[in-house]
This record gives structure tokens, sequence and C-alpha cells, in this order.
């Protein structure tokens, strides 16, 4: 990060600092050149969801063994890090720089981290033993089955997977897709969303969330998706459908019908993580750049592209952007360590409209300097830039958070119009002398 | 086509109408639905570039007894369909509705127009029968070897593969990549460009342009290169290492020292042709948009998309920048027409500045009113994006094209000044009563 | 007008061209000149209101003699000069050129030409005698008093002025301001839009239009309204109070209960009208961006400004968003000639959604060029800058217009999902054989 | 303010606080009531310049009274208030709500504000004495007077104003424009930049700045200029011409040549100052939004404004893009706390880029949920926006702060290409086995 004076690292706790900057170098030194190799070690064709590079296990060893792990785990939870919300920020942007390596290997990605929230938040202590546990040992991935493919469920109230008691078991039908990590041939569980009670009156207690392990019986994997035509493999994107799945009632989250309680408690903090990742994203693209426009074997028309007024132009509008953008993250996260997400929604849902845009915006511009170069698999823009297309439409469209944050706003309304009231009566009574300053 | 007072297709030639009515049924009834047999069809792993989905071929078949072969090839060429530019500039359109299988069943895909341009235009009567007829019949396709990897290659001049003459023959070295087209099992050439006199004090006529059967010793493809995540498989962009591959001297094409020229002439009508076909993917996406935010199955907090102020301004805004836009390709077109691409490089430069960028602002909103569903492999939305993407850097960036257009607007500039000059002299002696009316 | 292949001077009858010509040389030379020169006339203070420059009658007299004089009374007028509205919306652009001073001197300026295209379609003739004659003849001026300060009037329905019948007369009460033209001493008639009709069911047979003469005893002027801090004297815009204001019966306009009808008949073309003077100014913009730039007196950091590229490149965005919006207006005015203007609707929407804030825009980077001298009474940019973005909210906000063009797109949706529906099913037809090409 | 957690008032000393409430009800009950006062007290024609509102001065009294004086000195100065750059900003901030009073009420407006601070850093015991005291008692005002005419001067070494010494004294001869706060009749100074010695081969060491009191002979006020169409009187931004004009030698500044020196150091804290007043008018427009857009009688097509979608998202976005700015001016003024002005170029730079196009577009969203009313003197939406738009270029324009922040940027694209290459190198050592993480 570019030294901010209103968050300076410089003032934060030793111990944070020193945590801080053995981040930095492990994602420099070891994440950015295990990328490659990452690529080089992942399989073909049907082993693509096979095979887990080794690289990634031996980076989660060494990241483990230098204290970076379950970072995402704030404060609140004991089984955690210990970090604020600020500080996670801090250092997920740092993850961010390697996007696709950094957060796995310190066992800080989603799903799996909103879904350890669940579990520690929500879980009984069976549920925790079983799949907490080995899930904060990176033993274990999992899966969030919530969005499906016949109804707008970025509404969840769409929702039409069944989850129905039949005696002891749950019994669920439903087709699932985007099912992000349900191709990882570790991932052992998967959170589903579902409905219960389609019928209650309160649209928000139909839905329950319930546990369901991925070798259950009725589950298929139809197909991975793709995001621009990444895979995105070995995780995925599944599309999957549960017929006649059957779990014992033991595997309800929390209960019946707070299915919706669950995931709101879910998103809030999840939401953030992906801003701050971004942030990180975003500062590697433009180190691309940079780089990029000063090397002199990309001379045009006798100049480096860095001495074209355009190009420096690009330079400063992303550092600009990037800048301000980052405020508004790192102002949710200590929003958050003060009020809980709950309080902060407002906060969370501004970082949440304008980072990814922001993001693309500056990927965009470092893949204009690369030519051909910056949309092909030698560099990670284009990767990148479809998986921070896919931020404007997950955990809500930018559409759904730019008309709350509008509604938040008006609410001042009322409060406004009385005050302007009261200024036209005072200045008119200054005017005619009816009042005095 | 929307109707355009300006441009009026009623007011075309029956034979042109009849040929349109002809393509656009062709377009919508067998085009169209054969995306998804392209798909279906193609090979898995190795085999992505060993099969040609059967499905093309059967386009192919059917566009020629249709009288839709060959379009591309204006007036100019006895070869060709003797359409206008404005003429092609509206059946492009059409074609672009299907971008990934009209225009190759119509025999009207880069980079096999232009070469075809190429060998119409400058090849000898041995050139044109061995390589124009087959390329002209659709039994072979070709690639166009300009692109290489360790320079700035939009700057031409920098290129720097090597022909060099020995003896009757021409050796040729370089590493090129995003070679499109390279990857089909059907490529039987390609034109590649190199240095065949680096030290000519001329740096425009240092450049030759060779022929070079795509089965001589000495190529190797090295890999192909993905455009986000899609391969384009089979035709591929590969990258391609030429190790003293030795050709005829006949292969030359126009002379030595003449591969400038060449290439200029065939970029002209090439450009404009993305732009065309542009607009159509454009249209489409726009209909997907209205198809989508439509859909009762889509409704979100019990309204449907289109119900969304923000929504329907999405739609109006799609609408003014399409017909915009195409405006501005079909008048260059029209410009090509009367005074040739050479003298109407403003007009294309502007098209093509504009018509790229705007497909993607289009493409844009309808991905993000589709959901998931609009980055992933369901719709045509994402590998369009992928696709008009490229078209911001190849043939010449947007920031070139922009740099010249506003240098051809400063040629103005002294002409504009006197102009301005003198309504000062007059103003000053209307005021002072020196001069009247 | 810069050359355009789709609209070619070259191919309109003689007489026009000669016209056109004519107006040209008018505009540069007479009109651009005489600017200056009215500000120079302008009275000061309260004589703002009550001296007319003389230069403006010395214009108009030799306009007149020039025949360019009504231009805007298209073909369907006899009274008027038999122009298209393709080929008024040409003469239009070059009218714009010189915004403040040509459309008045060729007596064609808002809100004169709405309000004579309202007697030529509608009067009796006693009314046409008496008001349109002289209004023709630039004898006087008049006025539209439809905008009412208390209530959002861009929603007509919303008026309050009551328009009620007494015997032989209507007796007119309401407030209206932003009653452009009524603050000029020439301004002799007023038509005035109210309630006659308050309870009618329906809505839009509620309102009528009566024609009230500007020195009818009840009429106060309350103060002149400023666009940014313009008072555009000596015509303004008035804030005016109608206290008991008695006409005789004769004075309405059509028919009780049809001020609706009549206000949409006069609105059509005078939409346009405004977008295609915008052109006009937006293309004078580039021509003072150009010479600016140029201006040797005016290097920084020793360079021109037109050797920056940020400059260069505002100079290509500048004609490119000018050409584009220009094929709008014309693509819109061509459609008026072949359905009228209540056909071309969406094409006249479109160019009023577009126009202005192109033009802003341009006008912005012109400014911008210009720095402190951009914004002052020394060059056009700043006042043209306020009269444009009146433009966005008059005659219908953009807000409206972009709502309008997404709900007609809109109707196109059940179409496209056929159509849609159509293709999916030949595909699956095509895949499983059932089907062939 | 709305809370911000990264700057938290309630952190703040417990007499900041009382200082920014007393500030905020002083704006709030006193000066935003006081503008119509102002405008009301305002002269007529010449009047304009030689009348000061008395609602000023009883301000003013108020003001001190208060504490509230003298803000902008901030703790170096043993003048001033005491309190930090941030403190300041919050408070300008606070000031900017009632852009045109509040600062000149608390002696905190431009250019007095920037002299003060050249007279305290640069003047002697006698040019304190004489110039420092009565305008930090705010008994006289003064005019900085840099910009010319003729010349680009945003390039300060273009400046051709001349200062010679003949004898004991200094002759100034030259031509200066846009002198703002000139027209004031308490204008008692000047300070003049002009070249003393323009054959200097070092071009910063050309420059003097010099005293020059305003009824020194030789000193003609050719014209105001406007800003749109304001002359913001009384102060007002004036023509001037220096003819054959004679100060002592003691009236010089620091010393001959040193001219650059001073400005360099008056312009870092005065381009935030407008940035921090431009929050607090970005932030009246949106408290002005929103009060339109939920006025009852403003109801269109049956709908408040606040009901349309797009309305929603004007609000959201303007308090993002408020929120965002707002963050990088309090970084740069903090970061001046921490290094100084010169240290904190670059964030001063960015503000400076970013706030005044900002606080443009949320004005004009204002401006068109107001429609006319929007651009009148009715609000303060239009004249803020056209003394926005001048901070566009004043001090420096957009286009010189930008390529600035990108060439500081590119300071580190050698460090970050190496950087990279180190990881190419330990990716490649990780692929082959020769290296471990």
């Amino acid at each position: 990060m570019a030294t901010q004076s209103l968050v300076d690292i410089r003032t934060f706790s030793p111990k944070f600092q020193h945590l801080y900057a053995t981040l930095k170098d492990f994602v420099e030194n070891d994440c950015m050149p295990a990328e490659k190799v990452f690529e080089a070690q992942l399989g073909q064709g049907e082993n693509r969801w096979k095979v887990v590079p080794p690289i990634m296990e031996e980076l989660k060893t060494k990241a483990r063994s230098l204290g970076l792990w379950n970072l995402f785990l704030t404060k609140e939870y004991p089984e955690g890090a210990g970090l604020s919300n600020l500080e996670y920020a801090l250092m997920a942007e740092v993850m961010g720089r390697s996007l696709h390596i950094a957060s796995e290997a310190c066992n800080c990605s989603a799903p799996d981290t909103g879904n350890m929230e669940v579990f520690a938040k929500y879980g009984t202590p069976a549920q925790k033993e079983k799949w907490l546990k080995p899930l904060l040992d990176g033993k274990i991935r999992s899966a969030f089955a919530m969005t499906e493919k016949k109804v707008a469920s970025s509404d969840a109230t769409n929702i039409e997977t069944s989850i129905q008691r039949v005696g002891n078991e749950y019994v669920i039908n439903g087709l699932k897709w985007w099912i992000s990590g349900a191709g990882d041939p570790r991932c052992a569980v998967y959170l589903v969303m579902g409905k219960s009670d389609p019928k209650n009156k309160e649209k928000h207690r139909q839905q329950s969330l319930i546990i369901v392990p991925a070798d259950t019986p009725g589950i298929t994997v139809v197909r991975p998706m793709t995001v621009f035509g990444y895979d995105d493999a070995p995780e995925g994107h599944c599309e999957i459908l549960f017929k006649d799945v059957r779990v014992p009632v033991e595997n309800m989250v929390l209960g019946e019908g707070r299915g919706f309680e669950v995931i709101q408690g879910r998103l809030g903090p999840g939401r953030i993580h992906h801003c701050m990742r971004c942030i990180g994203v975003a500062e590697r693209a433009l180190d691309l750049l940079l780089a990029r426009v000063t090397d002199p074997s990309r001379r045009t028309f006798g100049k480096l592209l860095a001495e074209h007024g355009t190009v420096v132009a690009d330079i400063a509008k992303s550092r600009m952007d990037i800048d301000q953008a980052r405020f508004l993250v790192l102002n949710a996260a200590k929003r958050i360590d003060e009020v809980k997400a709950k309080g902060a929604m407002k906060e969370i849902g501004m970082a949440k409209a304008v980072v990814p845009t922001m993001l693309l915006t500056v990927l965009d511009r470092a893949m204009q300097a690369h030519g051909a170069g910056g949309v092909s698999q030698d560099f990670i823009l284009a990767r990148s830039y479809a998986q921070a297309r896919t931020l404007r439409y997950a955990d809500g469209p930018d559409e759904v958070h730019i008309a709350q944050i509008g509604k938040v706003e008006l609410r001042r309304a009322a409060e406004v119009t009385k005050s302007l009231e009261k200024q036209r009566e005072r200045s008119y009574a200054l005017i005619t002398g009816k009042a005095k300053l």
C-alpha cells in the first residue's frame, strides 16, 4: 500500500506490523512466483478436476508455519488470528496481489471463509467438530449452494430448492448452479439453501440452510460453468442437481426457517473481503502497467508508451481511483469493528458498489497498454478482469447496493427539508429586520 | 437494423434487397441455431485443433447455394459478389448477429477476407491459381503472420522477423504470435511479414510480405494463446516459431520491400468489416437484454427487471449508442465507395475508435442484466465481449486512431484561426462604424 | 458541416445549395461579427430590457433580402420557405454557429417559431391576421407561457393556472416563470396554457391554450430569471403573474380543452430545432478549441497545447461525438419528412436525449483549453454552456426522453423472446438430428 | 459530515470539537440564512462595486466573538487559531456549505488567506505591521495579481509583467486579468508577480513578487470579468492595467528573483483549502437534491422524483463520490501535517484533480432534479457550478496535476520491473525444481 496518512501502518501494533511484513514477503516471494507453477501443475482435460497442484499444499504449510493462517477470523472468533477487520482489510489487500494463490495459501479464500464463519457462529459442537475443524486446518474445502438456475436468486426469496423433513431426515431436491469450489476433489461439504416451509407467510422464514456432505447419494455435478472462458479448475463453479438427497436432521443449521438469518450474518464481512482483495489486484495491475509502459522494447513511433500523455493520464487516474476506493473499504472495515457488519451496511454497500467497477477500469487500462498480451494467459489481467466482473452481481448486483445506499440517504430528506425551511424563515426575518444575527 | 431514414434499405436495388432478406433469413434460421451445434461438435482436449465441426461445412454449402458467398469482395473485384461497401456494411451487420458462425459460413471471415484481398490485388497469376482459388472456394483457410511477441508490433516498423534471400529461396526466421486461424487443420498458407532489408534508410521499405505454405519444414506451432479464457478452437490464435523456413522466391508478394504497401492496402476495408459486424453483435446483445428483463421468471423484489428505471435507461442508452455508431460505420463505408479506403482514412478511423468501445458497453449492460448467466457459456455475451475487447488494439490501438483523427482535425486550425481573425476585424469595424452589414 | 457521405449537400437541389451557401456566408461574415456589436449596443441596468440593439433589425433586413427568412416553416406551411425538415436541419446547424444572433436574424428563433407554427396550424383567420402576420414579418415577438413555479410542470397535467369563462371573456389567474422572450419590448403576445376544466376526468382535456396580448391589464412581470448568471436580455426568461387577466373568448386556440393537443403538435419539430442548432454550436466550439491549442502565444512548458496527447484526444473525441450526434439529428429530421413528427417520436427523443449532453461535453473541453478566458464574456463558450444546459430539462428532461425510448424498445421484447425460443428449438433439433439445415 | 470511521471527530480534542460544533451552528443558523440578505443588500449597476452588504461585517463581528477567526492559519503560525491542517480541513468543509458567505465571515477566504500566509511567512516586520495586521483583523482585503491576459500563465514562467528597479523604486508595467477581489472597495493591496530579471538563465529566478498598494497611481481597473454570467461583486475578478506604477524598494517580498519560491510556498495549502470547501458545497448540493426529490408538490406522472430508480441512483452515486473525494482531501491535509505541503505534493495534486470534477458532477445531478430552478438565482447550484468550474484550471489545470501524479507514479517503474523480473526467475526456478519455497 502506498503511504496513506489516514491509515498509517506505522501506528499499528508491533505484532501486526510484523505479521503484515511477513505476509508481504510471503506473497511477493512465494505466492506470486507460484502462480505459473500452479498453472503448470494443473491437470489437462478431465484431470483439471482431479489434480490439486501440489504447490498449493506446500504454500499452505509454509503460510501456517509463518502464522499466516485463518486471518479472516477476526477478534470475536476464538479460532482466528485475532485481527480487527481494519487489520484484516490491510492483509487482504496484500493477499489480493496474488489473487488466485495467496488467499487459499493462507486458508482465507471464499467460499470457505464464509462457511467457516457460519459454522463458528451458528454450528452445534458436533457440526463444528466434524466440519469446522478440518476446514480450519485446511484439510477439506467446502461450497455454498444458494444460486439457482431457473430463478432470479439475487432475490433470495425466489429460491425453489425444497428441503423437506421426512422422519429423521431432510430430503433435498433442486437445481443449483455457480456453486464455487464444488469441482475441487477436496470439497467435502455443501451448505445448501432451500425452502423448508414455502407456505410460511413471512417470506424470510421459509428458508433453511442445511449441511450436505459432498458424497451424499443423489448429488450430480452436471457441468462446470465458465467465466469468460475460464473454468477456474480445480475449484470450478458447478451446476449441481440434488435429487432426493437425504441427510440427518442434525445437519440443519441453527434451526428450520432460519436460513435467511444465517446468510445475512454470513454476507457482511464476506462482501468486504472481496473488496479488500480487489484493491490489491488493482495495485498489481497498476504495477504491471508501469512496467509495461517503461519497457524499452515496447517503443512505438519512437517513444516509450510512458511518454504519451494519455498513458500518463491513465496511470494518474488509476492511482486516484485506487486510493479513493481503498479509503471506502478501510472505512467500512473500521466501521464493522465499531458497530458490527449490520450497523455498517451502508459503508459496506458503498465499498461493494464502487470497488469492482474501479478494479475493472484499472485492469482495462493495464490491458490496453499490454495489447494482445493483456488479454492472454501470459498476464493475470484478463483472468482478474473476468473474476472482478462477477463481483458486480455476486452477493447482490451493483444496482441493488446502489438502490439501498440511495434509500439510506433519502432517510435524511425530512430533516434536511426542515432545516432548509428554518433557514428560509430566518433569512426572511433578517431581511425584514425581524431578527438579528 | 431498425429503420433508419438516412440509409433506407427500401431505396436499394431489388437485387440487393433480395440478397439482404435471404441473408437475414439464413442467419436467423440457420446460423444462430447452429451455434450450439458447433460447440457440441467441437473436439475435446487435443481434438479441439483437429476437428472442424461438420455443421460448418454444411452451412457453407447452403450459403453458397443461396448466393451468400464472398460478399466481402466488393465491386472492384471480378471474383466477388458485386456489392458496394455500403451494401456490404449492411450485410456484415446481419452476419455479425451470429458472429462466430455466419461470417465463416458465407466465406467472409477474417483473416481469410484480407488475405484474399491481398491475393486478388497483388498476386501473380500463379499465386492466384494456387491460393486465391481454393480460398474463394472455401476449400482451405489462411493466416496472416504479422504480430511479434518481443516488440510493439502495433508500430509495424518494429517487426524483427527476417526474410533473407539465399539463392532462389527466401529463408525466414522469427517468432510470431496471435496468428489467428493458424490452429485450424484447414489452414494451408500463411502470409508472413518480415524484414528483407533491415538497413534500408526508408523505414517503410525494409519489409516484405511472403507466402509460406503451412506445411513448410521449420514451422513450429508453439501454443495457442487465449483471449480471456477462450482459445477460439479450431482456428485459434497461435504462437509460431519460424526457424530457417525456406520458400521459393516466387512466393514474394508484389516485390521485395513492398510489404508495407501491401498491408496498407489490406487494412482499410478490413478494419471496417469488424465494425460492421460489431453493430450486429450489439443489436443481438440488446435483443438478449430485452428478452431477459421481461422474462417473468426473473422477477426480483416483486418487479420484472424491465420495471426498474435504471434498466429502462440502460436499454435506451444502448439503442442510442448503437444507432449513433452505426451511422459512423455506414458513413465510412459509403465514403470508401466514393473515394476508396485511402481517402476515407478519417471516417474509417472514427468508426474503428468508436464502435468496439460502444459494443463493449452494450454487452456489459446485457451481461449485468443476465447475472452469472451473462458471463457463462450459456449466452454469447462474454465470448463476444472477449472478442470485441481485442478490437480495441487489433489493427491499431484506439489511442493511435484517436491521435490520428485529432491530427486530421488540427489541419483545419490555420484556416479557422484566419477566419476568427477576420471576424474580429469585421466586428471591430462594425462597432466603430467603419463597416456596414 | 464536415463532408458527410450519408448526407451530401452536393446531392441536394441547386436551389437549396444556393440558399445554404448564402446562409453560411451571412452567418460567417455578418452574424458572427455582429455578436460583439449586439453586446456593445445592449443597454445597462434597466435599459437592458428596453433597448433592442439596432444591429439586430439591420441583420433581419439583410437576411430577408437574401431570402433567409422563416426557413423553419417547412413545406407543409404555405407561409414558409418550402424547405424539408432535413434541409432545415442543415440550415439550423449553420445558424447555430452564431446561436445568439443568426436565428433571430432569420426570424427562426424560439419561442416565436413554435408560436408561429401554432398560429399557422390552429389559428382562426382573425388570429392569423392579427398575430401570425406580424410575427412572420418580424414586427413583433411572442412568448409561450407554460412553466409554473409551484409545480413540476414538466408533467403538463400539473399546471394550475386557471382559465375561466365569464360571459364573453376568459379570466386568467396564475403564476408562470421562465417565460422566455417576455422581457423583450417587442413581445406583443403570450400563448398561455392553463386549466379551463380542472375537473374533467380525462386528464388531457382539462387544459386550454389562450392568446393574451402582452399589454392586457393584470399582467405583472415579476422579475427576470437568470440562467447561470445570464439574464439573456432583452428577451429574458421572466416570472409573470396573471391576476384576473381578461381576454375575449375569440382568443381561445382551437377550442376549450384542446390545449394538450396544441402543445403536442407544437413540440415535435421545436425539439429538433434546438438539436440542429446545437450541432452548429458544437462545431464552433471545436473551431475555437483548434484555434486556441495552436495559438503560439499559449505555449506551456515549451509546448503548444496541441502537442499534448490528451488535448489531441479531446479534439478527436469531440469530432466523433459531434458527427455521431449530427447523424441522429439528421435522421430524425428526415424521418419527420417521411412520417411527420408524431411518427418520429423515438428518433426525435433520441436526438433530444443525446445532443445537449454531447454539446456540453464539447463545450467543456473547449473551455478547459481556454482556461479562465473560457468561462468569461470574451468567448461564446460559457454562455453557450449555460444555454445548452437548459436543454437537458426544457421540453422534457433527459430522464423522460430516455424512459420513453426505453419503453419503445421494450415493445420489441415479446417478438425477440419468441424468436429466441424458436432458435433454441431448432438448435436442439439440429443437435439431435431431428432437423436439417 | 456523515460519520466517517477513519476520521472520527469524536476522537479529536474537546477544544476542537467545541469549535467545530460552534462553526456548524454559525454556518447553519447565521451564514446560510444570510446569503439572501447579502444579495438583497448588494448594490445595483455601478454600486455593485461600491457597496459591501452590511450583513457581512456583522457576520464577521459575530464570528470573531465566537473564536471562528483566521482558522486557516495553522499551528506553525503564531497569528492563527492553532489548528492542524486536518482540523482545518474539517472546518473548511463546514464553511464550504455556505461558500459565498462563511469563509469571508471567518476571515478565511481566498485570496486573503494565501496573501496572509505570504506576509506571515516572508514579510518583513514593517510589511507585517502595515498589511498583515489589518488583514488579520479583517479591516482590509487584498488581491494576488499573477494571471496575464496575453500568455498562458498557468506556466508561470510565461509571465511578462515587468518589475524594473529605478533608483529606490520598482516600476511595474503589465496587463493582468482575473485578479480576484480587486473590485472590492475594501481591497487595499495587491501582491504582483512579474519579471525583475527576464534574462536570468535560471527560468525560475526571473520573477519577483512585489507589494502594490491599490491606490498607487498608474493602476487602471479595466473591467470585471464574468464567470459564466456572474461578476461576483463586490469582489470581482478584474482586468487591471499597470502603467508605470511605482512602489518603494521596501515593497519587494523576500528579495528580487525569489517570486517563484514565494508562490510555491503559497500554493500548497491554498489548493487544498478550495478542495475542503468543495466537499461542503457538494454536501449541500446533495441536501438540496434530497429535499427536492421528496417535495410532494413536485410529483411527475404520479410519482415523487425520489421514487424514480435513476434518481435514487443519482443520490447514491453522489454519496459515494463525495465520501471518496473527502478521504483524498483529509488524507492530503493529514499528510501536510506530517511532512509539510512540499512533501505532500502528490496527495495535494490528487485532491485537486479529483474534487472539483466530483463537485461539478454532484451539482449537475442536483441541478437536473431542480429543472429550471436549478440553473437560476433561486438556488446556490448554478453559481456554485460556475465557481467550481474555475477550479479545474485555477492553481494549475487538471491536466497539469494529472500529468504530475502520473510522473510521480512512474518513478516506481524501475523498482516494479526489477521485482517482476525477480518473480519470473523464482517462478522458473520453482517449476524446474531449482528452488524451493
